[in-house]
C-alpha cells in the first residue's frame, strides 16, 4: 500500500489506476461481418491495392488525354469511339491514337486509356449504338481526369486499423473491399458486478420496510456494455466480512474486473476496503476521489486486475463508474484514452452553486429555445435514480470554480 | 407521384420523408434488464412510490428535530439513544421525547423520528454498547433534515418514461428500482439491405479485373444497427429491371424497409427509380438532394414503408444513409426526432471551399493540441472509403456558406 492516497482529484486517481492494470485479455476471430463495436486485437494491413483497377469516376468516355488537348466548344476534338467497356468486364478494348471508349461510373479503365471525358462534356455525331461512331468532346481532359488510381484508396502493405480501435460500419466496409472477412479482437473483458448490502434485494422481490431493490448492478452492467465489455453478476451479499471476501475473491479469480458496492455508510466502506486489501496486491489504491458525487469512491487494483467500490447510491455509482471504470475497460481493451465522447454546448438556464476544489457532475436535461440549446440542471439528491432518468447528460464544474452562472454556456457530456 | 421534387435542400428532403411514413411496427416484451437500447412502444407509469418508506441520507440518528432545537457546540442537546434501525430492516423503535435512535445512510427512519443528526455532529457521553445511553447533539436539526421522502424521486402513477424512448442504463435502473421487470419495446425494424451491380461481388469472392466487392450494404448495416434497426442483407442483384423488380418486391414484402444501391451511373438510377414506382404508391418522392457528397439519392415511400436509393459509392452512401436512413428508422420506432448526436467543437486546420446553395459535408480526423482540439479535413474524392475510417466525423458546411476558413471553430458531428 505504498501508494494509498486518501483524496484525489480525478484525473490523478484515474492516472493511478490505468497505472496500475497490468492484466491481458485473450484475443479471438471475429467475423467482420459481425465485428461492429469489438475492438482489433492487433493492427491491420492491407493484403492489395484498393482500387484494384483504374476505375471511372463519371459517366463518359475513356480516352487519351493527349487526343482532347485544346478541345473547346468551339474548337471540340474528334474522336471515334470504339467500343464499350461493360460493368464488371476487364477493359480489353485497346485504344489507338484519335479512338475513345463508353465507360460507366465505377468501371474499369483500358490500359491505352488515362483520362474519361465526362458525357456532359461531349456532342453525338450521328448514329451512337454502332461501332465505331463519332463524338465530339468539348473540353479537354487532363492526363488522370475522373480516373481513380490503382491504390489510391489503399496501398497494398498500409496499416489499415490499428490495434485497439473500436470497429465503426465504415471500418467494417473498409475491411470487407479488401477481402478481409475476419478480423482480430480482443475478447470482451468480463466485468464481475457484486451488489452488497442487508437492505439490497433482487428486483423481482418484493421489498419489506427497510428493503431496496438492486439497481445499481444493472445500471453499471448497462455500462459495462457501452464501453464494450461483458458484464456478470454475481449476485447479492449481505454485510459481512467473510461471505464478501468469500464472493469477491471468486468473482475476482474467474473474471476480469470486479465491481462491489461500497455501501452507503463508513462501517460497509471499510469493511470493503478490508475485503479489497485481503484479495492480493497491491490492493487499495485510493479512498476517495475530490468530486461529488462520488466522493467515497474506492479504487484498487489486485494482481493486474481493477477493482471498484463504488458508492451505494445510484447517482454517484453511475458518474464513478463513468470516471473510473469505463476507463478502466477501455484499458483492458487496449483502446486508446481520450476517445471523443459526444459533447454539446449549451446556455445554462441558472445559477449552480460548487465548492472549489472538487469536481461536480450536475444532471441536465437539454431544451431546444430559439436562443439555441438551453442545459436545465436536474437537481436532487444522489440517491435518486430519477434525477438521472430525467437527464439527457452531466455538466461538470471544474475543480476550480466556485459555481457556474446562469446564461453562460457550458458543455454537457451526454449520456 | 404529386409531390415529385428533383433537387431538395436537406431539410425539406427529409421532412417530406417522413411525413410519408405511416408504416407501423409491431411491439412486444423485452426483460428490463436486457433492454439496453431498445425503445419504449409505450409510457411507462410508477406503480408505486420512491422511496417506498423514509431513509436517511447520513450515518447518524434519528431524532425529533424539536428535541434539537437551539443545540451547539457551547450548548448541546441531551438525547438518549434507545435503539438502533438495522439495515434492511423495519425501524421499530419509536421514540419519545429526548430520545433517538442510530439509523445508516440508506436506512429507515422512525415514524415517530422527522430528522436525522449526522455522527459528526454528536458527541458520545460514556458507553456506546449498551443501550439506552446519552448523546449530545452539538448543532440543531431542521425538521426533514437528511431524511428522503418518501416519493421524493418518483410518486405513485407517474410517468416515468415516455414511448418512444432510447433505453440507457439509468432507464433500466429507474424500472428495475420500482420492480418493473418487464418493458414493452417497439420491435426492431427490419431495414432490407439490397446490393445491386453487374460489378458488385460477395465480399468472399475475388474480384476480377472490373469487379468490386459489395461495402455498402455492411456499412448500412452497421448504421442499420446503431439506429436501432435490424439489417436483412438480400444480397446482389445484377442491373437487370426484371431481376431488380421481382427482388425488391420480396424484400419490401417481408420487412419495414427497403433500401437499395441506386447504382453510379445515370442508366442504373433510372433504372431504380421505375422499379421503386412499380411497387406501389407514392413511390419516388424525390430525386436528388442538394448535398455533397450524395445529390443523386433517391428518397420514396412505399406503402408507407421508406425506400431509399443510394448512391453507388461507400462515402456518400453512408452520409446519406445516415442524413435520411437513420431518421426513417427512427420515425417507425416513434423515437422524437432530433436526437442529441455527439458533436464537438473543433478548429479547422485549413480552409475548406465549398459551393453556396449545397451543403457539403468533409470527413475530418480529431487532433488534440496544445491550443484545443484540432479539426483536420481527410480530402479524397467519395468513392474512397478510407476517407471515412480514417475520420473521427463530419464537418457540415451550411448551405448559404461558400466555404470555412482555417483557424474557424466548427462543429465536428461524430461517428
Amino acid at each position: 500500500m505504498s501508494e494509498f492516497f486518501n483524496v484525489l482529484p480525478p484525473d490523478e486517481a484515474r492516472a493511478l489506476l490505468l497505472r496500475h492494470i497490468s492484466h491481458r485479455l485473450a484475443r479471438e476471430t471475429c467475423a467482420t461481418s459481425e465485428a461492429l463495436g469489438w475492438v482489433t486485437g492487433s493492427a491491420v494491413m492491407s493484403p492489395q491495392a484498393l482500387p484494384a483497377f483504374r476505375r471511372s469516376t463519371m459517366d463518359g468516355y475513356a480516352v487519351r488525354a493527349q487526343d482532347t488537348f485544346g478541345a473547346s466548344a468551339n474548337l471540340p476534338a474528334f474522336l471515334t469511339v470504339v467500343g464499350e467497356v461493360a460493368m464488371g468486364r476487364p477493359a480489353t478494348v485497346t485504344l489507338r491514337t484519335g479512338e475513345a471508349a463508353i465507360v460507366h461510373t465505377g468501371g474499369m479503365i483500358p490500359d491505352s486509356a488515362d483520362a474519361v471525358v465526362p458525357v456532359e462534356q461531349t456532342q453525338a455525331v450521328g448514329e451512337m449504338d454502332v461501332f465505331p461512331h463519332e463524338i465530339e468532346v468539348l473540353k479537354a481532359a487532363a492526363v488522370g481526369e475522373h480516373v481513380l488510381q490503382v491504390g489510391e484508396d489503399v496501398y497494398p502493405g498500409a496499416e489499415i486499423l490499428p490495434a485497439g480501435h473500436t470497429l465503426r460500419p465504415q471500418d467494417l466496409g473498409g475491411l470487407l473491399a479488401l477481402g478481409i472477412m475476419e478480423v482480430q479482437v480482443m475478447s470482451r473483458p468480463r466485468v464481475a458486478l457484486l451488489a452488497t448490502g442487508d437492505e439490497v434485494i433482487h428486483p423481482a422481490q418484493s421489498p419489506t420496510p427497510g428493503q431496496i431493490r438492486d439497481i445499481n448492478s444493472y445500471t453499471t452492467a448497462g455500462q459495462t456494455r457501452q464501453a464494450g465489455g461483458e458484464p456478470v453478476l454475481c449476485g447479492i451479499v449481505g454485510d459481512d466480512y467473510e461471505a464478501l471476501r468469500i464472493a469477491a475473491a471468486a468473482a475476482l479469480a474467474t473474471n476480469d474486473m470486479l465491481v462491489m458496492s461500497a455501501g452507503s455508510s463508513v462501517s460497509v466502506r471499510d469493511m470493503t476496503v478490508q475485503v479489497i486489501n485481503s484479495l492480493g496486491q497491491p490492493g487499495v489504491l485510493l479512498h476517495g476521489v475530490a468530486t461529488r458525487p462520488g466522493k467515497p469512491t474506492i479504487v484498487g487494483v489486485v494482481e493486474g486486475k481493477p477493482v471498484l467500490g463504488l458508492p451505494g447510491n445510484p447517482v454517484s455509482a453511475m458518474i464513478q463508474f463513468d470516471m473510473f471504470g469505463v476507463p478502466a475497460i477501455e484499458q483492458l481493451l487496449g483502446v486508446k484514452q481520450g476517445v471523443r465522447r459526444g459533447r454539446v454546448l449549451a446556455q445554462l438556464s441558472q445559477n449552480i452553486a460548487s465548492e472549489s476544489g472538487r469536481e461536480d457532475y450536475i444532471p441536465a436535461r437539454l431544451q431546444e429555445t430559439t436562443r439555441g440549446l438551453q442545459a436545465i440542471p436536474v437537481f436532487g439528491k444522489s440517491n435518486l435514480i430519477y434525477t438521472l432518468v430525467n437527464a439527457d447528460g452531466l455538466i461538470k464544474v471544474p475543480l476550480n470554480k466556485a459555481g457556474l452562472e446562469a446564461g453562460e454556456w457550458v458543455e454537457v457530456r451526454l449520456f
